[in-house]
C-alpha cells in the first residue's frame, strides 16, 4: 500500500479489491480467533450466568483525527462506554464502516489499527463488519458504526428509575474537553490549544461500581454534554436536578473558549466522563474509588436530586439560580 | 409533522429537536417490548440451548425507494439474510441511522414505516438504535446500519469447509432483480421497465434447511451478485465451481437490459436469493421445498462442486466453457 492510493468505488463492490481492502487493513489489525471474515454471522460465547445487553452507535466526527483521539478510538470508546454504564463487561463489537471514494487507504489504515488498540485495551474483540464505499461528495471521509455486545449480572439493580429525591451526583473528571479539542482541531475559529478529548473507556469507572450497593444509575456524558444527561435524569425521574456550578469540574482552557465564543461547557460534548446517581451516604466511597484512578483526581459531586418537577436548576457560583434548559441549537454538528 | 418539515443539524445534537425526532419516528414505528430508547444498553433474552450468532451490515442505496422496497426493507432483509443463511432464526436488530441535513422527515418517516413492516414481517424486532445527522453535502440522504442477532442450534453443522466435489448448487430465485431494478429507479440510462427488485426474507428458504442433513452451506447474493458468491466458495474450499449457464435462472428484462448496458447478469445484486451447496441427492428435495414457496417457483440447479483449484466456470448455453473472474471494476455503485 503507497502513501498515496485511495479508496476507489471498487474497493466497496464485493470483488477482488474490497477482499483485499477488508484482507489488508481491517482483517490485519482486528484480528482475533473470533473475527471470521469469510462468514455471514459469528458466533457468541456469552455464559448463560450473566444477562447480555446490546447497543449501537454511529461516528460521523470531523476531522477524523483530533487530540486525543480519532474516529477509531471514538467508536470503540462511544458503544464500550455505554454497555459499561449499564454495568457490563464490554465483550464483542461489531464494526460498519462508510467510506467516501478518495479516502487515502493510509488514513484508513492508522484509524483502524488505533481502533484495533482501543478495542484490545478495552477487553473487546470485534467478531463481524462490514465495508462500504460511497462515492465522493456523499460522505465524510469516514463514518463509522459499532454495535456492542456485553455481559452484565442478571441482579444488576442499576436503573433511571432507582434515582430518588437526596441522591448525590457525580461526574467522573472536567466536562467538554471532546468538543473543544475537536472545534480547536477544526482550526474554524482561528483558535488554538493543545487540549486533548477526553476520549476512553469508561470501564474502570463504571465496572466497580455496577455491584455497589447505593448506586442507583450512571450515564456517560456524551452529545449536549452534561446538561442533557441532567435532562434525560429529570425527564425520566420526574426529579428536579440540581446541579452546582461551583462544583462542576471545567478546564480553564474549555472554559475560555466557551467565553470567546458563546458555548455553554455543560453543553458540550464529552467522550469519557461519566454522571453517576448515587446514595448520599456512598458519594465519598465513589469519588474516593474514581479519584484513585489514572484520569480520575477530578472527580467531583456536582449536584444533587430534589423533589421537584422535572427541572435542571443550576446554583451559580455566586449564590443565584437559573435552569438548564434542553439543548435546541446545534453548536457543533459532527462532534462524535 | 408537515410535509414540508426537513431533518436539521438540531435533530442529531442530542437535544429535543432529537428526542422528538427518536420519540415521533423510530419508536413510534418500532415500538416492541424490548425496544428503550431511554437506555444506553438493552439486554437480550437468548437461551442457554441455542446458539447466538451476530452480523452487521451498512446500507447507501439511491435512490431510497426503488420498485420492491426502500432502503429500510433491505436494512431489514440484508441483516436477516445474514443470520437466516448462517442456519440461525433472526431474533434482535439494532439500527443506526445517519441522516443528511435536508432529508424530508415525511421520507424518514415513509423508510422507518417500512423498515418496522419488514422487521415484523421477518419475525425480529428492533431493540436499540442512534442517529446521527450529517450536514448537507455529507452524506446521501440516509445511510442505515444493522447489527442482527439470530439463534441457531448448536449442533448447525453448515459449513464452507463442509462443500465437497460432487456437491449440488442451487439457487432459489431469478439474479440480478435487485440489480436492474435499482439501475432503472435511478432513470440514468433512459431505460424504464417495471422490474421489482427481490429485496426479501430468506428466511422461509433457509430455516427449512438449517438442519437438513446433506445440505453443506448456504450464502445470500448480495453485493457482486451470484459469481462474487461462486468465487467466495472456490477461494474458501479450492475446489472448482462449474455453473451452467442454461440452468441459471434470470429474467428476461435483466438480461435485456444486461445486453444494453454490457453488463453480466451474474455480478448484478441480488436481495433476497440465496446459493446453497447441497449433496446431490438432497438436491431435488430441497428445489421442491423452494419451488413451493411464494417466489420460489423459479428454484434452480445451477452446477456442482468440481475436484480443480478454486476457479469458477461458466459452461456456456452454446457448449463452451469460460472462467468467471472476481469482480473488479464496480458496475454499480451504491446499490445496496
Amino acid at each position: 500500500m503507497s502513501g498515496a492510493e485511495l479508496v476507489t468505488l471498487a474497493h466497496g463492490n464485493g470483488g477482488r479489491l474490497m477482499r483485499e481492502l477488508i484482507d489488508g487493513i481491517f482483517a490485519r489489525h482486528l484480528a482475533n480467533p473470533a473475527l471470521r471474515v469469510d462468514c455471514d454471522a459469528v458466533p457468541l460465547d456469552l455464559p448463560p450466568d450473566m444477562e447480555p445487553v446490546v447497543t449501537t452507535d454511529g461516528f460521523i466526527v470531523e476531522p477524523l483525527h483530533f487530540p486525543g483521539g480519532d474516529i477509531g478510538t471514538l467508536a470503540v470508546h462511544g458503544t464500550v462506554n455505554d454497555l459499561a454504564v449499564s454495568g457490563a463487561h464490554p465483550r464483542y463489537l461489531t464494526l460498519g464502516a462508510m467510506i467516501e471514494e478518495g479516502l487515502p487507504l493510509a488514513t484508513l489504515d492508522a484509524i483502524v489499527a488505533s481502533l484495533a488498540a482501543a478495542a484490545a485495551a478495552a477487553g473487546v474483540v470485534v467478531v463481524a463488519g462490514d465495508t462500504k464505499v460511497v462515492p465522493r461528495g456523499h460522505g465524510g471521509g469516514l463514518y463509522l458504526t459499532t454495535t456492542g455486545v456485553g455481559l452484565r449480572a442478571r441482579d444488576c439493580a442499576l436503573d433511571i428509575e432507582a434515582i430518588r429525591p437526596g441522591d448525590a451526583l457525580l461526574v467522573s473528571g472536567p466536562v467538554g474537553d471532546h468538543g473543544v479539542a475537536v472545534m480547536l482541531a477544526r482550526e474554524e475559529f482561528d483558535l488554538r490549544g493543545d487540549l486533548a478529548s477526553d476520549c476512553a473507556s469508561l470501564v474502570p469507572f463504571c465496572a466497580p461500581l455496577a455491584a455497589m450497593s447505593g448506586v442507583r444509575f450512571m450515564r456517560d456524558a456524551t452529545r449536549g454534554g452534561l446538561a442533557t444527561v441532567a435532562h434525560e435524569i429529570a425527564r425520566a425521574t420526574g426529579h428536579d436536578l440540581v446541579l452546582d456550578e461551583a462544583g462542576i469540574p471545567v478546564r480553564e482552557q474549555v472554559q475560555g473558549v466557551c467565553e470567546i465564543l458563546g458555548y455553554d461547557p455543560y453543553y458540550l460534548a464529552c467522550e469519557g466522563r461519566v454522571v453517576a446517581a448515587v446514595a448520599p451516604e456512598c458519594a465519598e466511597e465513589v469519588l474516593a474509588l474514581w479519584r484513585a484512578l489514572p484520569d480520575g483526581d477530578a472527580a467531583e459531586m456536582i449536584g444533587t436530586v430534589g423533589a421537584g418537577r422535572g427541572r435542571v436548576i443550576l446554583r451559580t457560583a455566586i449564590g443565584g439560580e437559573r435552569f438548564l434548559d434542553e439543548l435546541e441549537e446545534d453548536a457543533l454538528p459532527r462532534i462524535c
